[in-house]
């Protein structure tokens, strides 16, 4: 199992690295920072919750759903970068090294996560296999990922949370956001790129989104209970947040992510597909947490 | 004439505003925020190209060319907010008001930035009129016109002369990528939207690109002469950078503009359109300004 995922893993960071621009080519400074950002020690779930759908829907188009894959991963990453801006969250670590903006400057950094974006985009209109339609669904997941009702949103509603302490009305919302939303694009992804059906990709994106869900709350828990050598990020970056972790307690946070697994799994029953691998892998990734 | 391209600004512009979301929806600041950087007094110079080369090609999709041209001029407006940014030009004023940061905070100026880039995508991914293939050669050229050999590079080499007060080695170069590569694109998307060959996309490609040139000079010029009345822009904000007025002075500025157009319309001459409307059009834009 763990040689499993580690090896979608490598195939993701070695494909990314195909994609990324050389770091002594052209602008090179930016290029340098897209690269930093994107093949750190990040764990690639998101990309590899899209290739384990597309394999457990047959297959077909491994390629284009690698560079979707890709692509995601491209997303995420630009949005990490702007997360840890000093206007934002201010963050001096991610993933075990300096945050873009700190290694390379500002500037720089907002260029490189505009740059992740675009190239995010132009991987997937560009890819060589999968139809001329199925590029563009999948161009259409990755804008409602980002957009008004996705990543912006959440980025903008959490900004306001930290700014004025509000209650904790809103975590749902913020987590589904900030997170859930882009797992349920990543595996939709997956599915589109094996051209399923509308009822399988629906019931692939709300399964997604609980393990985004519980995933989150997980992240939370690990920020309050971890060392910094452990999350590789600042610690008590949330305490000023509006938390589970920080509102229900840690049992209750663990529950509520046991249960949002629950319904993940509950979903991807009604896919007709053989999920023994997605499975293992989700559950592997929160065993170490959840389990008593 | 003035009606003419009044005509098609005032199209363009109530277009953009149907696509923005609305202010008082959902993320309400960042919204706001997308349609004051999108709606104020821009001239609309890219839009109009791309819809003046459609019409000039027949004029054979109209609703997926006005679709586009809204998401160059949304691509052109993400870049202008991120420019101004405090720590790229650190601009108070464009376009006679204060720049999107003043107005909104740097935090929601970086999130109404990438969301006006997202948008421009979605919209044109999700366009009811022209075939899949056409829009994604759509979203392949926004793709080329803002990465690493577009926008993005103009952006970090303008930084890098502005800061180290480099000699004016690379004018033309930073011009093509800041400008002439956004007008060529608008142009050449307007082909595209029509079903032009190869062959006419390339010679409308270098036609705009010369265009974009020349208007970058003469930009220039207008900082350097005219009131911030009249610029709506910061005075002097350019004195740090080298620019074509700056190095070769005002005379040869308009000189080499003059050179510009007059190959921008040889590569139009190639393209076997009625072009009378775009050489009034670009007539127009420059007189006040080469004109003897």
């Amino acid at each position: 199992m763990g040689d499993f995922s580690a090896q979608r893993s490598q195939q993701i960071r070695k494909r990314l690295d195909e994609l990324l621009p050389e770091s002594n080519s052209g602008i090179s400074s930016v290029h340098e920072a897209m690269r930093y950002a994107c093949l750190g020690e990040g764990k690639m779930v998101r990309p590899t919750l899209c290739l384990l759908v597309h394999e457990a829907a047959g297959n077909p188009n491994p390629a284009l759903c690698l560079d979707a894959a890709c692509a995601v991963e491209m997303v995420h990453c630009s949005s990490l970068i702007l997360d840890d801006l000093p206007s934002m969250d201010d963050a001096n670590l991610r993933r075990g090294q300096n945050t873009t903006h700190r290694q390379f400057g500002v500037d720089t950094a907002i260029l490189a996560s505009v740059g992740l974006l675009n190239l995010a985009f132009k991987v997937v209109a560009s890819c060589k296999e999968g139809s001329a339609d199925a590029r563009l669904q999948i161009i259409t997941i990755l804008n409602s990922a980002i957009g008004s009702d996705g990543l912006i949103a959440g980025q903008e509603i959490d900004l306001a949370l930290f700014k004025e302490n509000e209650p904790a009305t809103d975590i749902d919302t913020v987590n589904w956001l900030k997170t859930g939303i882009l797992f349920a694009s990543a595996a939709e992804i997956g599915s589109v790129a094996a051209g399923a059906s509308p009822d399988v990709r629906q019931a692939v994106h709300r399964f997604a989104g609980h393990i985004g869900g519980a995933f989150q709350t997980i992240d939370d828990l690990i920020d309050k209970t971890e060392s910094v050598a452990i999350t590789g990020k600042d610690a008590n970056k949330d305490d000023g947040k509006t938390t589970l972790v920080r509102s229900a307690g840690i049992n209750q946070s663990k529950l509520a992510a046991r249960r949002q697994i629950e319904q993940a799994f509950d979903e991807l029953s009604k896919c007709n597909m053989d999920s023994t691998a997605i499975e293992a892998y989700v559950g592997k990734m929160f065993s170490r947490y959840i389990d008593d």
